[in-house]
């Protein structure tokens, strides 16, 4: 039983992307998914619990990195430092540009995704915000600061996935961040 | 048929929070909220589509003060500048701090809820942005400052729920946005 399949979860999640690419999310079934990979449905289970977890499984990792990333950030990092040093580290996570922009398209397309992203993106603010308060941070600031910090990954992530040329997700998180700094500066 | 009822709307709004916070939204039904105004279902009706609307109404509202802000700002206002004239003027519709302070509470309590509210943020933020390339600026900060005008706009007014003063949520709101100047300057 379940001989070893080189690369299963990444032949699925392509697969999967293809499929809800082609004929949409809710259209798509597991087994369909399963066999454009050349996989069974049994496979598929190994890896996903169900069809929305291969666009939604990564949520986890970005969480741990994040609060990870707010402890290891120096003790005399200020509030944004602190931001930057976590948007940092979950924007070294997303590395494959195409494929993220590939996703990204799946959940522009399908109402519920998009909740369930808002949803996603509402809990990483959540998790800034905790983690500054750990850090130390007063609870108005921290607040402030996590639900800007989010604001900026999520426009500097919708750059990244459209630009054409080479540069990381992280350099366009901090530029963003820079960007931020000079509009507010503004006014 | 429909004889005129003082403040019907007022009188279900507060009667649909009263029982929303007893017993849970999913839990209530229009009849009862009907009953506790000493209203009928029918006069509900004239007012709300569902007892969802009640909480929801108004957003329709806050779109279009929102939009005419931007296009009312002087010329020359920065993007920050017209943003902060935009949330000025969608707080100035929220002055009954404890009705909105309520509604969050409900809000809070119930998942779907909480969707729904992520969604209408979601709205006024790209409605913000919107505004702002109309006004002239480029993409890049459109994006930006709305997305960041709307954080802001969160955080203030949970902070304005939660509050003991007299400040009006426009204070809060532009307090706020100096908060903001000030933490992404330190770094």
């Amino acid at each position: 039983m379940g001989r070893w399949e080189p690369n299963a979860a990444g032949r699925l999640r392509e697969a999967a992307m293809d499929l809800y690419l082609e004929q949409g999310f809710e259209q798509t079934t597991v087994a369909e998914i399963a066999a454009r990979a050349g996989l069974t449905a049994r496979t598929f289970f190994r890896y996903f619990t169900d069809k929305r977890e291969v666009l939604f499984g990564g949520a986890e990792l970005l969480h741990e990195r994040l609060v990870r990333a707010l402890e290891d950030a120096p003790a005399d990092a200020t509030p944004i430092e602190a931001v930057a040093a976590a948007l940092t580290a979950i924007a070294e996570l997303l590395v494959d540009r195409e494929f993220s922009g590939r996703r990204q398209q799946v959940i522009d397309a399908n109402a519920e995704l998009r909740e369930r992203e808002l949803i996603k993106m509402a809990t990483l603010s959540a998790a800034l915000t905790d983690g500054l308060r750990t850090r130390g941070v007063r609870d108005s600031d921290a607040r402030l600061a996590g639900e800007a910090g989010i604001a900026v990954f999520r426009v500097a992530f919708d750059r990244w996935v459209r630009s054409k040329d080479d540069r990381m997700l992280a350099q366009v998180v901090n530029e963003a961040l820079s960007q931020l700094r000079t509009l507010v500066a503004a006014s």
